[in-house]
């Protein structure tokens, strides 16, 4: 039997077999080349994306909308869902999965709390795709991480992957970490003692037989790296403001930063950027943020057309 | 001359003919198939719907733009149209109405000031249906409610509706009486004697003919309903808290509550519901309340193709 | 080699010739006449417009989605962009135009900062439409305008434009004048001393050879004038309220402002009106503004098929 994801919600990416990775990746480098040769797609014309915003992610959001859009499907959109009538009444998430399976194919859901995702899913018989649910899961940003990796690099098993940053808060790298390496990356981690990453990961992957370095200076770590995948320090995160400021600079990736890598460094890094890469950088080749975030709309093209059974 | 709903607005349910509610209910019925059966229909294509939402009510403005998506057609929204830049430079509904004419074939408002959907309407040459406003009407639940009747009965004519709950405030079931006594059925209004229904509604319904028992009490009450229409007791409706701690345990539907009824009990809620219905409930095979919702749908596609002439 | 505005951004009306103003006005004609025989255009399917209102203009937002769904297009809408996940994380709009460029074939923006447009297309290199940045231009209303009044009137050179109320703060009055004067047309400039039209806009059209007379008088200026543009005095714009008591019933037009004019008046105003327009004005045959706002959807649509080269 074939592999397929019809019907199925994509809550977390442990529970999605090596094969249906594979299949994921697939389907999206398929859907990339179709809209670069200018076709036009109708496999979800007639069908309704609903998305559910607790917090806004508008970037997320967007894309989303876009993938449905480009192939003929329609959206049904709550941006702001904390505030929605229902929520403010009380309705369960729960409930609100009974409501959403009557008026929607597959449903979207970004939420604070961990677990609201597969509580929207537990309400409705139709498929629900996480879309970030509090320190929890954010799988499909981790899945277009990949793409990317995979694309910029031809391959991901054997790499050195160097995440940097905040390590501790950053849900993104830990999704992206736990994908990584099951694909066969080896990682260094960089980030200020504060925002390590959280020792529980770092176990779990070594036990897995994971290779590991932790080196907290970033102009040292690119030097053995193939990919820098880049997050943002924020000022919230540090207790004492005079910590922030001696830190912030260091977590900066400049064409010093560039110049000091191995040679062909992708940089990567979840956007919005802030002050964490520098503009100067954008021109240099191996920039690859905006051709990440770009690819977010093919990936979730795949998402949302094999739970539909209509890729 | 057959009966037809073509440009017409839908207000005030006391303004459409019996011929019109049956040509909606039958609309809906062979909309249900079509989506039940898989087809894709095509008739609005190119139409626009204008969703206009001067206070929020998720549920009722995405179960009118998926209906508008089903049908081909497309949706323009002001989700939040009270704080819109129109608004607040203080342009009437009016002028609204003129404006929402140039833009869209059909237009839904849900407005807090009650005869607000009337002076769109009168702005508008376009068709305009009321989606509730202020104390006024509530036509499209009012006439899924009876779809949902009509589906899980088989009928209306002389069966029994225990209206219960918040009679006094409750929107829904002031439309609802009125259209529910005209189809033929009778009453018993069950709710605390704070919030009962209004004499107004009970001697004018009384005056046409319609038998009308008043049972505050809902285990009772039950024993003699073919349908219990649920709503919500709201605390801030009741002075003392004590008051409503006293009575809300009351007015909870729970497996007891069903063990008591007649047997087949048919229970709707407008939803979203709280704690008025538990969810041990909601496997029991009357519990009907997200059915309900679900008819929102095909009900609110019929009254867009039939005010826009394609149904 | 014919005129073609494929690929451009539409920023600033004094960037575009002539020629493009011609073919803008001739697409529009071309629309308004499908639509008006009924006919179905598809040619944008497949394409997504992006709408990013940094400060909310329902009425732009609207008209935009509106003219791109009436071609086969899709929309995404970033309703409220300044409390957009992004914008709030600090993200530029020069990386906001990155990120829209991988989502959507042309883009619009309303921001209150002027030079946010062009700061938009120099992140996207996809086209982008100023809906409004600041101080700045707002084109799309320049050309609706100019579209009314040939409709309305035929022509444009040689006619007399009145424009009224708040000639200071008018960033529609300031984007017209110059478009309409390159066109052929002279002025009255009407407007309370404290809301007078800036010398700098008044000198540049006087050495551009632009006949202008001002009239404070409303009505005395509309016995001379062809037409007569209407905009809002708005009370926040006056430091005395007492003078802004004195002056606004000066600048109100009435039946009588009507029979006082030149015969065959046209009547203009970018809407909403509050009370610079009476109702009873409304039913004069002269009275163009509500078919002004109309003309807003054929313009845009043609604007969003040209800069997609599928007009």
């Amino acid at each position: 039997m074939t592999t397929s994801l019809f019907g199925k919600d994509i809550l977390d990416l442990q529970l999605l077999s090596d094969d249906e990775i594979r299949l994921i990746m697939d389907t999206t480098a398929r859907y990339e080349k179709v809209m670069q040769n200018g076709g036009r797609l109708m496999n979800l014309y007639g069908k309704t994306l609903a998305t559910l915003f607790y917090e806004p992610s508008t970037r997320t959001r967007l894309s989303f909308e876009t993938a449905m859009l480009k192939m003929g499907g329609s959206v049904i959109s709550v941006a702001d869902a904390k505030t929605s009538s229902s929520a403010k009444k009380g309705e369960t998430v729960y409930d609100t999965g009974k409501m959403i399976e009557s008026y929607s194919d597959v449903a979207v859901i970004r939420h604070p709390v961990t677990g609201s995702a597969k509580e929207l899913a537990d309400g409705s018989d139709k498929p629900v795709i996480n879309a970030g649910d509090g320190a929890g899961q954010h799988p499909t940003q981790a899945l277009l991480d990949l793409y990317t990796i995979l694309k910029e690099k031809g391959k991901i098993e054997g790499l050195t992957l160097c995440l940097a940053g905040d390590l501790k808060n950053g849900r993104t790298v830990h999704s992206g970490a736990a994908l990584f390496a099951r694909m066969g990356a080896k990682f260094i981690f960089t980030a200020p003692e504060a925002l390590a990453m959280p020792d529980e990961i770092t176990e779990s992957l070594r036990k897995k037989g994971v290779e590991i370095e932790i080196i907290p200076d970033l102009m040292q770590a690119v030097k053995k790296a193939d990919v820098l995948y880049m997050t943002r320090i924020q000022q919230e995160r540090f207790e004492d403001p005079a910590e922030y400021e001696r830190l912030k600079g260091s977590y900066e990736v400049t064409l010093d930063t560039v110049k000091a890598a191995k040679k062909g460094l992708t940089i990567m890094h979840p956007l919005p950027r802030v002050t964490e890469i520098k503009t100067e950088v954008d021109s240099y080749e191996g920039a690859a943020y905006f051709r990440q975030a770009a690819n977010g709309v093919p990936v979730r093209m795949a998402l949302l057309a094999l739970v539909c059974g209509c890729e």
